[in-house]
């Protein structure tokens, strides 16, 4: 049963990572990251980190290794957006 | 340390179903969701799928409300860009 679940986690993690990666690439691809709102990455980003931190309280691997790789790829998103926000003010 | 930890996963899910209401509301407004990817979109919906049944096999409640409610608004999201979708098609 705890295999199947970790299995399922594991799953699940990369289902809901995964599906950010487009973000990522079309900021990239764009230069450009006007469409997403500052409050709400911020807010989510926090969320992915307490995740994080739920999951070392509970011992959850699944839950500590997917929302570490989210919290890098929304955090780089977050960073692409600072700087091409900043040089679209020049 | 069990009620810390509940109490972290509640706030972690509560922030990152919070970061989906502004998609939601912003669809309502525009009657519009050209921006999403239906691929991506499902492959989310099943992965919080999957994080809810996660939930109920490690018997963590924080995971299996917070992925309770992003299912309905995610589900939400999608219902109204396949109905939206299916009008501008017209």
């Amino acid at each position: 049963m705890d295999e199947v679940a970790a299995f399922l986690g594991y799953l699940a993690g990369t289902l809901t990572t995964i599906s950010f990666f487009p973000q990522l690439l079309k900021v990239i691809k764009l230069k450009s990251a006007k469409d997403i709102s500052y409050r709400m990455f911020v807010l989510f980003i926090l969320g992915v980190l307490l995740w994080f931190i739920y999951g070392i309280l509970t011992n959850a691997w699944p839950v500590i290794l997917t929302n570490l790789i989210t919290f890098i790829v929304a955090s780089s998103i977050l960073v692409l957006k600072i700087r091409y926000d900043r040089e679209d003010s020049k």
